[in-house]
């Protein structure tokens, strides 16, 4: 380093400086494991209970300018909706979090205190939804990346996949829709209020128990919405070869979305039908949905798409496409 | 696009121009998964087959300029080399590997011709270890990053952690060492031969089956060695509380390595010691270890340590460190 004729009276400790072991060392510490964590971080691997004999597993990557950025939300919040993409996946497919792993690479000069922070946002999140932070990784790269796996357990029953929707099944939805999409347009326009919507988009909430509770209902297929209801909705329609229709006449828009959009002058429906994010779960049913969900349309025989009241949704795009919005 | 006077006559394909979910298509189809994997890509989550009860799992993320340059390896090679990685940590946990997810980030620009064969180097090495690529996640980045998270299952059997080496135990080798390490020297003096040294950095050949066996035959301990034998023997060494003492009088130095090392002025010993990503794995027995094992040392007591004929190791770091190289 060039010397400096005003040094740093507090030089902030980086991951450059702290080192990867020691850094592991530091954000494992004195972490509370669920019982599924039969081995910790700390060996070649971790062993996880599986108590099912099968074992659900999905992997997510966020880049940061791309899925997060550090000047709208705190590293701990970076981390929660990390883990919360996840994790509701393997939700999704009705099985219980029960693990995360985390790559993680980003500069050296990287505070420690952002990759704490953002761990402890990890941790809360899994432990939200009764899993343990069981591995991980740290390297250097210019670009900060996390990689985030998470396993689950079935409990007996099957998986819930996006190619079980038959004609006849109701839709429902559990979770919230279009509050993630709402704090995004809020934050890309300068602003920071209100502090709910900002922090559905900083945060998601998903109805983890929702899955599993699906499942023992008789769900038919099931997925996370992660980019969109409409764009996620047709997965599922493509898998199982059926047309969905949702009806907006039961779709209510909360009053806080209808306040947002007003103010900025777009029609809050829309970022209910293609919002991202919020990670609620989206299933089909062949009768009544169990408590808590919401019946939002249902399923009939045509060529496999998605109908909003009967129609072809043509307001825009139906969701979130990776490497078009470069 | 800005228009061109001279067109590109066969313009390349690129994930950006290809998009997501048809890469993931492409690169997914035709694919034979092992009887492990219950449901491969393309839902939610997948779900492998875990009979143990347990499922052993572990991530590793690759960075590109930091652990792969792709003007020394082809993407096949790149690919084979980050399965590798992941599938060995699961070997050395005494466990067989079952499957990979793999975590994807790259420009935008990136051909895709690139991808599939990165996936066909991550398909051919998981097919070798007996594993299948279940899972995935593709996302834009400036920096081109491989996170790998491999399962395995224990088959009834305790896990192998670092930590139950016992004074007494004899300490055995399984696989190469140094060949990756000298590989490197000569790829960064410019070289491109002799070629089994380079293509040993390239690709690396995990003894996969030593794992299950090493536990099968009563390892106390063992490790992958990934980042350099004295360096992870030391991981033993702490997390065991023991001192393991490395005979060199054992340490045959390949022909080839004593060649290469001749050429560029290095003593090839110090590859074997200090050389990471071979993938070896080394473990503690308390008896002779089982066919094709290699006895390399003993375990004492003592402060908790690593040394190499009774004294420390001077001649440089025992390994690599992330971080420190920058």
């Amino acid at each position: 380093m060039p010397p400096s004729s005003t040094p740093d009276p507090e030089p902030t400790e980086t991951i450059g400086t702290l080192g990867e072991f020691a850094l592991i060392g530091r954000v494992t510490a004195g972490r509370t494991q669920p019982a599924t964590t039969l081995l910790g971080p700390g060996d070649d691997a971790a062993v996880v209970a599986s108590p099912d004999g099968r074992v659900v597993a999905t992997t997510d990557v966020l880049v940061e300018g791309v899925h997060f950025r550090f000047d709208w939300s705190a590293p701990e919040q970076i981390g929660r909706k990390a883990a919360a993409a996840n994790l509701a996946d393997v939700a999704a497919m009705g099985a219980a979090p029960t693990a995360l792993l985390v790559a993680l690479a980003c500069p050296p000069s990287t505070p420690v205190s952002t990759l704490s922070q953002l761990t402890d946002g990890l941790w809360a999140e899994a432990t939200t939804a009764g899993a343990g932070v069981v591995g991980g990784d740290v390297a250097s790269s210019p670009t900060m990346t996390i990689a985030i796996t998470a396993l689950g357990d079935l409990r007996g029953r099957a998986p819930v996949t996006r190619s079980g929707a038959r004609p006849g099944d109701v839709l429902a939805v559990c979770g919230r829709l279009g509050w993630s999409a709402a704090g995004l347009a809020v934050l890309a326009r300068g602003f920071r209020s209100p502090a709910v919507v900002v922090g559905a988009h900083r945060v998601p909430e998903p109805p983890y128990a929702a899955g599993p509770q699906a499942a023992e209902a008789g769900a038919t297929a099931m997925i996370d919405v992660s980019d969109g209801l409409l764009a996620d909705l047709g997965h599922v329609a493509t898998a199982s070869g059926v047309l969905i229709d949702v009806r907006t006449s039961v779709l209510s828009v909360p009053p806080r979305l209808v306040d947002v959009g007003a103010a900025l002058g777009i029609d809050p429906l829309h970022w209910l039908l293609t919002g991202g994010e919020d990670h609620a779960l989206a299933a089909t049913f062949p009768g009544q949905p169990p408590s808590g969900w919401m019946v939002l349309g249902e399923v009939a025989e045509g060529d496999p798409g998605v109908l909003v009241d009967g129609r072809p949704y043509t307001e825009g795009a139906p969701g979130w496409t990776h490497f078009s919005q470069q």
